[in-house]
């Protein structure tokens, strides 16, 4: 245990890998190749309909959803080839270190986007806006989007300042 | 392919587990058990210093961190016990659905913290604010955060909203 409670800086991690991950559904978007999709869930205006379904055995853990208008999705980018470290965004051109970026190609390919949460369709399947992952992307995780934790508009961007995505009003 | 494609609600996953993660690093903080975590990272004030520590073969992914103020960490809650669907909150007492809260417990525990990064405080080794993770918490990605389409100042809380952390004046 020690090497986990150290306060050392450099101290190496004790396992190699983690306990498997296991999908808790899909996500049903207008994508259907990596090529297709959007730089970021934010750039098709309008945004289209896009939908979580949550496999049955996950559907209890929903309860309690109803009046919170946006979620974080954590889902696996399955489609993203192996990861190089350091990149040029198709945008950019400059060699960025893959943890500076949003690209899908990453050492754990989690995927993260803040979507909005418009209504239950059906039980299990939530219909969501701001996706832009492709097509039948595994669903990882659901957590309720608390912009007391969450939202820090003033961020600055860095190197991305340049290439950020314009806002419109708010839906 | 097909289960991928399909818009059909209700497809089920076509793999029950995904590849292995791999720790890229581990997280420093001040709490050595659970028990002695803040309920999020913006509760403590002042915010205690915390590190990220990245094992050596990913630092070159952290070239153009520089300039980011904040950053998302995603992490692997070790230490979070088996999941049950629904729980009752200790500040709230209803059972409501782990993907209607920011338990530890979930189905895949991988935890998100929208953090303040201060700065490199060594090759690997960033400063940061507003973790509340226990100490020697294994470290999956790093991404930069993005206000133009992480930022949702405005969204709603639904259940969680009694509940918010009031948040101080930026730093």
């Amino acid at each position: 245990m020690a090497a986990w409670i150290s306060h050392a800086p450099q101290t190496p991690c004790m396992t190699d890998t983690l306990p498997p991950l296991r999908p808790i559904g899909h996500l049903e978007t207008p994508w259907a190749a990596l090529a297709d999709c959007p730089r970021n869930g934010r750039q098709p205006q309008p945004p289209p309909l896009c939908r979580a379904v949550v496999d049955l055995a996950f559907q209890p853990a929903l309860q309690g959803l109803e009046g919170i208008s946006h979620l974080i999705l954590l889902y696996w980018m399955h489609r993203a080839e192996a990861a190089p470290l350091v990149l040029a965004p198709r945008f950019d051109g400059a060699p960025r270190g893959v943890f500076a970026t949003r690209a899908p190609v990453r050492p754990n390919p989690i995927g993260l986007s803040v979507v909005a949460f418009d209504r239950f369709e059906a039980p299990g399947v939530l219909r969501l806006r701001y996706l832009d992952c492709v097509n039948g992307t595994p669903l990882l995780d659901i957590k309720p989007y608390l912009p007391t934790t969450d939202a820090e508009p003033e961020a600055r961007m860095g190197w991305l300042a340049p290439h950020a995505t314009r806002r419109q009003a708010p839906a």
